[in-house]
């Protein structure tokens, strides 16, 4: 599949090149890719191209929004409404707010989410919430704990789209994927982030995960 | 131990009657027991009294908050500051508003949280917030799911008063009991609420359980 990662932070980054060594064509989105290359701390990504948000995203099948949850709104802009139409745009953000220190508030929560904030941003895009509750260590690598006993949840208004990405999670590994059903049930996977970040801190670690034992 | 437990529904009588199961003395603490006693679906609770808010919690070693988030500020001014004094309050409830219909939104969130509203009114009083994260029929019985096999989070300020509860938590069977640090960790359990909601539906039933793989 040709695949744009919106994003070249480490979610971006991890994510693309693992979705570039199971075979896809991935190129990952940038604002200024001459910037982001003299960056010093980036790294190429093997196997993965990158370019402008609105180049990487031309092309795609699938478009992947990596970015953090505050500058999402922005980057799509920069993608553009017309370059994502028709597009299957998976989103594994959190709009987390870091402005008042730690531990980060949430810009948007209980009656409404990020995610539906993009889509009525985008209409003719079909947005799928996923990924956004775990580590992007897991994201790639789900089975490096628990063999990947624990749970990724999925939610998005269309069905075909949920079905191309749950494809892509078990590719990736993903064995209990849960669809949370239409993408109002983003709210509630954004709004265990509060919980997450308070875990990494008790813990001492992201490598964990949530699972739904029934 | 002498346990009074507020609130005479489901989670109420429920976690009240276990604790006598368990050799407690309980008595469930209600506004008006009379008023109480002459409900059509009221049924005694096998081994525990029935008393106003104030006389069940005057003479209790440990008071249990199984009264719903709306109401359990005006619950506790009924039992007294005076009479929460120095006790161990176990906090079950969840800031649910369902007076804008289904799905229900919280009353605080993301900068604040009930357990810490709480705190704030009864300053002298221990609050330890637990077991909101799940169904009443699993406070009492973890182990018909997955033989246990799940996480029962605890956040408060006063250390003894945690580990008073964690023993109450083990006599009631849960193994896996996750210290998240001092009462501002009730922030995040009570944000999964949305997340739990949205599983019962999708679920069909409130028979799950989150468990924090690591």
């Amino acid at each position: 599949m040709r695949i744009a990662v919106l994003g070249t932070g480490a979610v971006g980054r991890n994510v693309g090149g693992r979705l570039a060594e199971l075979g896809h064509e991935v190129t990952l989105g940038t604002r200024d890719p001459e910037a982001t290359r003299a960056r010093e701390d980036y790294e190429e990504v093997p196997g993965a191209g990158l370019a402008t948000f609105a180049d990487a995203a031309r092309d795609a099948d699938l478009v992947v929004n990596a970015t953090n949850g505050g500058a999402t709104l922005a980057v799509l802009a920069l993608a553009g409404a017309e370059t994502l139409a028709g597009k299957v745009l998976v989103d594994l953000s959190n709009p987390l707010d870091f402005s008042r220190g730690m531990p980060p508030t949430l810009l948007v929560k209980d009656t409404d989410s990020l995610a539906e904030q993009v889509q009525r941003a985008y209409p003719d895009t079909r947005v799928v919430k996923t990924l956004n509750t775990m580590n992007n260590a897991l994201m790639v690598h789900p089975e490096t704990l628990a063999g990947g006993d624990h749970t990724t949840f999925v939610a998005g208004d269309d069905a075909e789209a949920k079905a191309k990405v749950s494809g892509l999670l078990a590719e990736l590994g993903h064995r209990d994927v849960l669809d949370l059903g239409d993408l109002t049930g983003a709210r509630g996977v954004e709004m265990i982030l509060p919980l997450w970040v308070r875990l990494m801190g008790t813990l001492g670690t992201p490598h964990f995960q949530f699972k739904v034992v029934r």
